[in-house]
């Protein structure tokens, strides 16, 4: 039907790159049309379920990690990990090798697919889900998310309801669809309360200590110095703390701090660290379920979450000091 | 020649539990002794490594988790990540599985095998390769570590070296090797420097925060209490902290701490932590180089490793108080 030889449309199926982008896409239709379902390797073959980061090692990857592993393991399903290598989307090799392997399905976490990759999942009767994801992602794209907007604002509110004034925040990178909805969040609950919001206090990090501790110094050496700062996400406010403890300032009593995650760190520091929970844990396994349930043909509930986050208040915020 | 049929064979080779333990290990001896080699599934497959972790979830596994990717993708080969589940030892579903998956070898951490798992590996040419053993290995088997017993004794030279004379130690769980070794080294240390070992600043924690927190607790309330603590992991530092922080102690001015590891928290906290390095990452990486070589019958340089680690000075340790 596709008017090209076996070996070719065995080479499409294996997701082999040596084929014509047209030829691929025109075999690719073919399958999806027909329903052509690969035969299964059959009960010898361990089911498998591929989890994929933009970039794993980050201290809430363990979080998530953990979370898909519990009802894998439940589930009797192994878990293959990989990481598409700094940028957003898996490289091209993961979906070749997603194609050979043939697992039940797919979580992406901080990622997501090309309308490519996605066609050639499709085709396959792979499912996949992304979790936290990092752009917009298509409304028919099951996805598993948290309420950023409102952890931001959550997270400034609780620093105007101490009596701050000057806030700051350190937003992680622009591209990043949950740091752009934290940093919507922590503006509309500065207009709520009133407060005008001043460009030079929004500044942009890199979700890491590095970023936020950069971010910190030149915020903490503007002549009329923040009193507090929301730092987008546990790792910059890590940053921030270096920083204050650089420039001999004290957290709470100089300088307060808000984080967003609630990572385990976030209760080994000192002070402890008031911050936004967000259920990571909890997020990945709702996916790892989503994911299942996908592959099993079943219709999910529903196929875009987004979990709500809360406050965690510790020992790192304190009302301002009295102005000089 | 095994005296039974076909499908028991075959049950065999599956990893299936169903069969007698006799018959098993008859077939197993045959299949070793003939050299049997199962068909490969040929190229369709996507050459995996099986990563075995006792327990995942803590902040030094990542770091593993990174040097086996790193490896990994430069050679294309997939990451399958398991967990113990608490013991030191797979479950026997992870047997069948791996059996079933045929991975190209695996990478045990901080875990082993039992003698009965380890013929059903060789039995099907499957290697493995143990990173950090938690207790004896036999001598044959390939094992990367790290000179944990010069760790010890570094970590407690420093402390001497500053004027120190009560030092404690906690050590981490007493039937794990590597804790074990740390504390001996950490005696050595103290007889070299002329000190008496009092047994009663000999701890035992859990390599956690929790450990260290509650074990730093009972030493800090001695009435002769030490002017500085070897925690025996970073964990266990940062519940040393919290202890310290809430008996109203400062660190380093009234309490040196030297943790060990260098987790990237140990620079996140204040005062910066003092810790022995413990090259995690390069273990990791040295152990996936060998079970690769070991699956392509090359014959390694070496099948037993230890790596050095060296000190990491920061701002936890400083000389002892003058006495009261």
């Amino acid at each position: 039907m596709a008017g090209v030889s076996v070996p070719t449309v065995s080479k499409v199926l294996n997701g082999r790159s040596d084929v014509a982008e047209a030829t691929r896409a025109r075999v690719e239709q073919l399958i999806q049309e027909h329903g052509y379902r690969r035969r299964s390797a059959g009960t010898t073959s361990s089911p498998m379920i591929d989890l994929v980061f933009s970039q794993f090692e980050s201290e809430w990857a363990i979080q998530l990690i953990g979370g898909v592993k519990d009802v894998a393991r439940a589930e009797g399903v192994e878990l293959v990990l990989s990481e598409c290598g700094g940028g957003w989307r898996p490289r091209q090799e993961w979906i070749e090798s997603v194609l050979n392997r043939r697992p039940l399905g797919a979580i992406l976490v901080f990622s997501d697919l090309d309308t490519d990759q996605r066609a050639q999942l499709e085709a396959r009767r792979i499912p996949f889900v992304v979790v936290d994801p990092v752009g917009d992602v298509a409304a028919d794209v099951p996805a598993i998310g948290s309420a950023n907007w409102n952890g931001g604002r959550m997270a400034t509110q609780h620093l105007t309801g101490l009596g701050h004034r000057r806030i700051a925040v350190i937003g992680g990178p622009v591209e990043v669809l949950c740091s752009r909805q934290r940093v919507d969040g922590y503006t509309d609950a500065l207009r709520s309360a009133g407060l005008t919001v001043d460009p030079e206090l929004i500044r942009v990090g890199d979700f890491g200590v590095t970023g936020g501790y950069r971010e910190a110094l030149a915020l903490l050496r503007l002549p009329d110095r923040p009193t507090a700062i929301f730092a987008g996400n546990d790792m910059q406010a890590l940053g921030i703390y270096q920083a204050a403890r650089e420039l001999g300032l004290e957290i709470p009593r100089d300088l307060s701090v808000v984080g967003y995650d609630d990572l385990p760190v976030a209760q080994w520091v000192g002070p402890t660290l008031t911050t936004v929970h967000q259920p990571l844990r909890q997020m990945a396994e709702l996916a790892t379920r989503l994911v299942l349930d996908l592959a099993r043909g079943n219709t999910p509930a529903a196929l875009r979450l987004d979990l709500a986050v809360d406050m965690r208040i510790r020992a790192s915020t304190a009302p301002p000091p009295p102005p000089n």
